[in-house]
């Protein structure tokens, strides 16, 4: 991975293409490589959706290699949706196969004529960039099917639906996974927006005839790989819970723990959880699919394999399974407690382009606005329609809580710098507020996943009901995270690593077996604060304060049930975090 | 004027009433009065349509006393179109009326139960508000002849219309004039979705056996008010331009100086702007109406009377004389160049209760987006109309440009701390671009008028195409307003005191008679200054940095016919404005 291919859209003439070296970017991927470009290249006034914004796509430092789940993909730019810096991260097989390509990133650019729309091609032989409208207001699955049917069944594609067509905030891009369908998304941060003002719909990929790419030291690498996959097995987390249930193992766990937000953040338990908790979707996959639907990785070389397919009555294929945010978002945040209508949500979702913690954070701000009740799960599915038809309504939502909360009065609108907050209620689990309101990302539960040490007593243990602790929990776990979402590696390793020590020295030896070169704790640390201050030197530039490290007031002064507690981390203390 | 009114709606119980005196307030009116409300009790991050936010109406320190021209009110809040804090300025028969009552503020406080509507009586006998359910989506006229028909024809109303009940953030508050029609809005800011948020349809004042306010010193004041008046009548502007033409005399002069913001700020001029001058305007309406159409105030002692009447084709009452901001807004700027059409569409911005500033813009925002051509009249008659109507679309439309522009992902979107420009492209009067870019309002013209002495020569002269001189003009300009917006004297006021020092000195005196202390330029210059401060201060605490004092960035690189000029006033000097 030596080259950046850049992508440049013109009003006035053909796409241009170019490969250059690596130069001031070596050495860096994922998420360092996705942020160093955005702040160095990207005005931080300027409009997300205008010529001077960029979109890179940037496969891990590992991906492409040996290294078990290193497939994953960071794409950054100027967000749409908070106005500040982004890294959206999503798995599928293009971060492999773009690595094996030897490209560290693809970086998109300028502003091409208005109604064009592009695909490009990207393989050994070189890259092309094609007009085709033929692609116009396609879904996600069709604009996949129709890549398949013209570059063979062994690409990937990486492609935005509707939504990012029309430009909206709360638009995803879709990465395709192993079974080449457009199911793992890139979704926070209207990123899809960003890549539809550049008029690409789809960027196919086909490493046939790339190999592996070769560690420096393949013994060390090698060993260390064995050891850290060994490690991985052997964690409950990584190695029991998420192979077995998926990610919505976790329905059942947070709704116990009262920090589940429930009908638009009203409740921190949902009466009806059993009916769309991990056991229940597994128990309803598993009879009507029968082919191990809980054993899939969303990428080559997922050795935790959380993810799985979901089948409609009659046994057809209708989704990948549906994650906890998903299920939470479509599910107890709008009172909907039927698996049915929120596996065909997500499926709008994907085919659309659309996040689906947006969505559903926004669905739920429509019921309180009064467009539908809560718990109705047709009115639910004719909203999310309404996005994919590009209606007013559709448009309104499609943008996000942020503004459809703007556009229908509502005062209750849980976000942070314009984005929605996932499936942890920050009174419920007060380290994960912390994350919320001072992540560089707008809310977001992966930036620095409190919950694993609030709840899961993953990593030491710190009480989710208590601000004590919650700041320098939440500091540590987004310096990591910044780091480990620069190797391409899933964010799900962090149980393993928090809780064991060998498994963590056996990631520092796969890194440092890969480059060549000694890693330490402290480099890994060093990295993520790197990317740290970098992200908030954007973000400053572009017009946050501290002001906007903060949660909506009524976290202050609502008591969440169960347990009756209100976000209790002081303003000063959040004004902490970044002091390192 | 010694006392202020308190109104605190609850969802619990009956609203409550309260008279007090002006306590820390004492001496203080306006804009100053509300801004200083607002800056002590409102929490900066709280909802703007929550239960903390306050809605503070304030006549000016001399309305309701014999002083001519001081009719003006001010509406204060934290506005749900900036996040910011908010002074709009209105005139209308309430100021004079409240001023007579001695009431030196009413102050919405609290939040209603859901779904139900409020009026407000106030007389010398006290206050009285009900429930009435009755006024539910009635547009300001209805409501006004509601009012008329249960409280008399002698009435002031201050109401909203449909656009404030959906809680719009281009939602205006009318005040009615002396014909008791709901003509005068405080525009800016949505402050009419305040008011809905409070469940405060209409306030109704009755001033009916209070005599005008005697000042301190009526030798004094008797003496500076007749010198005034008599410097208002001398001046060419205020006592030749206005009264003859009222205020779209603007509509050549700006025209011609390339500066009039044409189809979304694409042009400097607009071809057919002839056809919807002042010149044309009052022709069409002597042709019509013939009963001195352009020889009315908006309040009682009014000298300068700019305002008129409006008739349709077959002679009868359409609306109000649209103001040169509105005939730009709803004509040049959507390249429409109808005046029946324009006044059409203003009275349903009058009715519905919507700024027709930010209507303009945003219904050219909208044409960019291409929902409709650029000169389509019946197209933004059409769109207009969606928002009383409260569809998805008219709800877009009816929370502003920024909205609008973030909905259907266009770029060029001209706001300022998401409100949106006047009537005069910033590029074109560079001074006025100061006063948007730094104003603690958005984007404002009259917070800093500095077409005055760009264009008009008015106060000296400085190049309105280049960047010299500007943060100067501005910043005192700013310093002046807030002052002259505090004394409830209407700031066209300006134009003569700015060239007639005997004029000026006059208006000292008239305020010093009235308080009976010695009035000083240097005292009005420190109140402007304290005004500002604690403007700035707020929004300092509500979020905002220099990086808000911002123009959008393409009017730094996108060149403006017929002069080519970009904005060329740098950051660093736009950060000296408030350097006082």
């Amino acid at each position: 991975m030596d080259k950046i291919l850049r992508i440049k859209m013109s009003a006035d003439s053909s796409p241009e293409v170019k490969t250059e070296s690596m130069g001031d970017f070596a050495g860096l991927g994922g998420r360092g490589l996705t942020s160093a470009i955005i702040s160095k290249e990207v005005p931080p006034t300027c409009h997300p959706l205008g010529e001077d914004n960029k979109l890179v796509i940037a496969p891990g430092l590992l991906s492409g290699s040996a290294a078990a789940m290193s497939g994953r993909i960071s794409v950054g730019c100027k967000s749409p949706l908070t106005g500040g810096i982004k890294e959206s991260n999503a798995g599928g097989q293009p971060s492999q196969m773009l690595g094996r390509l030897g490209y560290a990133a693809i970086v998109l650019e300028g502003k091409p004529k208005a109604d064009t729309l592009y695909k490009v091609f990207v393989n050994k032989d070189g890259v092309e960039v094609k007009e085709d409208n033929s692609l116009c207001m396609l879904g996600n699955y069709a604009v996949v099917d129709k890549m398949k049917a013209e570059f063979g069944e062994k690409i990937g594609v990486i492609s935005i639906g509707q939504a990012g067509e029309q430009k909206l905030a709360g638009a995803s891009i879709a990465f395709s996974d192993m079974e080449v369908r457009p199911t793992r998304h890139a979704g926070r941060g209207g990123v899809g927006a960003v890549m539809g003002s550049k008029g690409i719909k789809a960027i196919v990929v086909d490493d046939a005839g790339c190999g592996v790419r070769s560690p420096a030291d393949p013994e060390k690498f090698k060993a260390a790989n064995k050891t850290f996959v060994a490690g991985l097995r052997k964690h409950p987390v990584t190695g029991e819970g998420l192979p077995a249930y998926g990610t919505n193992v976790l329905t059942n766990v947070i709704n116990e723990a009262g920090a589940y937000p429930t009908k638009n953040f009203m409740w921190g338990n949902f009466d009806n959880c059993q009916k769309i908790s991990g056991e229940t979707e597994a128990e309803i996959e598993n009879a009507r699919g029968g082919e191990g639907s809980a054993t899939h990785g969303c990428h080559r070389g997922c050795v935790i394999r959380c993810s799985g397919t979901y089948y409609d009555k009659d046994g057809n294929y209708l989704t990948k399974q549906p994650e906890y945010e998903t299920v939470w978002a479509h599910g107890g945040n709008c009172g909907i407690d039927d698996l049915d209508a929120i596996a065909e949500i997500d499926r709008m979702d994907d085919d659309f382009g659309l996040d689906t913690i947006e969505m559903g954070a926004t669905v739920a701000v429509a019921m309180e606005a009064g467009l539908a009740e809560f718990g109705d799960a047709e009115a639910a599915i004719r909203l999310v329609k309404e996005v994919g038809e590009g209606t007013p309504l559709g448009k309104i939502l499609g943008s996000g809580a942020a503004v459809t909360g703007k556009v229908f009065g509502v005062e209750r609108v849980p976000v942070v710098k314009g984005q929605s907050m996932p499936a942890y209620d920050p009174r419920g689990v007060q380290g994960q507020g912390v994350t919320y309101a001072t992540s560089t990302m707008g809310a977001d539960h992966t930036a620095g996943y409190a919950v694993a040490t609030n709840i899961l007593g993953i990593g030491g243990t710190v009480d989710p009901l208590k601000p004590e602790g919650q700041v320098e929990l939440s500091r540590n776990l987004q310096i990591a995270t910044a780091a480990v979402d620069s190797t391409g590696m899933c964010v799900f390793i962090a149980f393993a690593i928090l809780d064991q020590t060998d498994t963590f020295q056996a990631l520092l030896d796969l890194i440092g077996g890969f480059i060549g070169a000694e890693m330490t704790a402290d480099g890994v640390t060093d990295l993520g604060k790197k990317i740290l201050i970098m992200e908030r030197e954007f973000n400053e530039k572009a017009g946050f304060t501290s002001k906007h490290d903060r949660l909506p007031d009524y976290f202050k002064s609502e008591k969440l049930p169960p347990h009756d507690v209100t976000f209790a981390v002081t303003d000063e203390e959040l004004d902490q975090v970044f002091n390192f």
